[in-house]
């Protein structure tokens, strides 16, 4: 138990504990850093984290995180609404927009099925992509683009599953030997599969 | 630069990112957990912060983070007042009282002497620290619990010389290997004053 000469110095300390990886020391530091700031800075902070919660709207169409009920993406005329990514929460989107080599919509499931944590299909936006695959007869092809785990394989697995009747193609990011790694630290699984699922080189362009 | 789909997001991300060692990855992971909870956790962890900057009172006597103007460690009747450790910051004082080993007062610079960062004796509670030891007849030692680095040892020397002429012992934590650490790992500089500053065995007590 740490000793805390004020009440109200411990109470801000115990708020950054709560949040994940967060110890003890770490929030004492970060809230000493914010007391450190002009008051207007913190009012700031503050009211940031809870302008998000209070105001924060989910994509209908995506259930991507929003400010309005449809989000940029989903309403950019600019993006290839032929294609969707499913992906597990909102990280994963940027992560994908951040490469810079995706132009086509996303499909936020909030979660990757996991018996183990209580998650089934219901707790995901499962049967809205089902239905939003129903409702697009323009779509050519759901990507699924989820963590390379278990969760992650049984999900993709039920997803292809409901989809598969659908006139679309199904497909899943490439697993592999990631850029800069070296062959021998790789597991024999991913380095099994990348020889399994190895390109072949197109001959028709160079470089 | 992060695509976020929400300008809310991007400014909760943005002022968490503010903070020291949090960058946009980590910011956006405490943001989303925040996200996560329900509206009265994140209404408790922004007030808790924002209640801390408003209503924060620093003691009169150690300027230690107080609820009040005499901290709970000044006020203490059990606290011996014959005693003043002399520390950096308000992290100093928690470590020193999670020891169990020390129950005198305190008196927190807020920082040290560091003509790089332009922190020079003006700065701290060097003053208000001279003053307390002047108006204090009952004091018997001034120990200074400071940093074992260059401006640690400039503000020791600075502060030896404005206290040297008072009454009192003063005195410098102990210097040396810690507790755990093996020689061999220690650096020559520690090595050498811990050999230096010895300590005998007290032959009268067993183990």
């Amino acid at each position: 138990m740490e000793n805390f000469s004020s009440k109200l110095l411990q109470a801000a300390v115990e708020e950054f504990s709560q949040l994940p990886g967060i110890g003890k020391k770490t929030a004492l530091r970060l809230v000493l850093h914010l007391l450190r700031q002009e008051s207007g800075v913190v009012r700031r902070f503050s009211d940031a984290m809870l302008q998000l919660r209070e105001n924060v709207v989910y994509c209908t169409s995506c259930h991507n995180i929003s400010d309005r009920p449809l989000c940029d993406i989903c309403s950019s005329p600019r993006r290839d609404a032929s294609t969707i990514c499913v992906v597990e929460d909102i990280r994963d989107v940027i992560a994908i927009e951040n490469t810079g080599q995706y132009f086509g919509l996303y499909h936020v499931l909030g979660g990757i099925i996991s018996p183990m944590d209580g998650i089934g299909p219901a707790d995901l936006t499962i049967d809205a992509l089902v239905q939003r695959v129903a409702d697009n007869p323009g779509l050519d092809e759901v990507i699924l683009a989820l963590s390379t785990t278990m969760e992650g394989d049984t999900t993709n697995f039920y997803l292809y599953k409901r989809l598969k009747d659908f006139e679309i193609r199904i497909s899943a990011i490439a697993r592999g030997i990631a850029i800069g790694d070296e062959l021998e630290y790789a597991d024999e699984v991913t380095l099994g599969r990348s020889i399994l699922h190895r390109t072949a080189y197109d001959k028709t362009r160079t470089g």
